[in-house]
């Protein structure tokens, strides 16, 4: 994690965060290297999926939430944004993931060491990337494009954990 | 993988399958320490997604298919099947993953060397586990219970590889 004993921690931090707190996606391969942490679909109004996200974090974030029930600093949460298709399958309706249209980052700093940036704040650094660009968010502000949607979650650290099975271990 | 010279593969080879062919669960976290290489959103007969599944695979697997777009020997696969839930959220209709009612393993061997299994042939160890036991499958012929759900998959080793980003990059 951030400022722990765990280089290669370290080394995500610094490549994520500058100086003054602008975030970029981290440069690992996620997919391979990560914990997917749960998964969500995404229905449009008539019933069909449109859409699957998967969460991915380290797995150190993993073994640390299982040991406390916390995210610990340094915690990075990626939430894979991806298209979706379905069809009449051997058994049933089902739909799959396609390809990526965005990424929604959190990262945990209980510190709130970059107070004075759009994009901190309530223990997390957020931001959101589009497909086309993984190192420049678009975020400018957390509080007015970001936490909204969190608020239900503000209890369980503005994340829905209770969609994460991993951590939660159900 | 199995017959290879990583000797954590191995111990899972040995450990997943009897002399003669039996299979159990892998005794590894698969939610932390492999990689989930895409999901799946089941839906109900109303457009209700009634539940998700995850798919898990090494991550030495990962990188052989990407490198040789087939599955190399030892190479297996996860496929835990959750329950959902689903609720109109601040993002709109969603739905996510609760507990655990089971799981599809595979295990690729292209030199077929459990032949009088009815668990093993078309190149792949079958078998199905409740939840309520990882070590004994409930699978007796993998060609009566398995192999027709796969049978549109064929031409891409019976597996739908089309809905795996992790291995085919999207």
């Amino acid at each position: 994690m951030a400022g722990a004993d765990d280089a290669g921690q370290i080394t995500i931090w610094d490549q994520m965060i500058s100086a003054d707190g602008d975030i970029s996606m981290p440069s690992v391969d996620y997919r391979k290297d990560w914990s997917a942490i749960g998964t969500w679909a995404i229905t449009g109004d008539e019933g069909t999926v449109t859409g699957q996200h998967v969460v991915y974090t380290q797995p150190e974030t993993v073994e640390a939430f299982r040991a406390t029930g916390k995210f610990p600093d340094g915690a990075v949460l990626v939430k894979e944004l991806l298209n979706a298709e379905s069809a009449h399958m051997t058994t049933g309706q089902a739909a799959w993931a396609t390809d990526v249209s965005g990424w929604f980052v959190m990262i945990k700093d209980s510190t709130n060491r970059y107070a004075s940036s759009g994009l901190w704040g309530n223990g997390w650094g957020w931001a959101y990337f589009d497909k086309s660009d993984r190192v420049n968010t678009t975020t400018k502000s957390f509080r007015g494009e970001c936490l909204g949607c969190h608020v239900p979650a503000r209890k369980t650290d503005w994340i829905y954990t209770k969609a994460y099975p991993a951590l939660t271990g159900k």
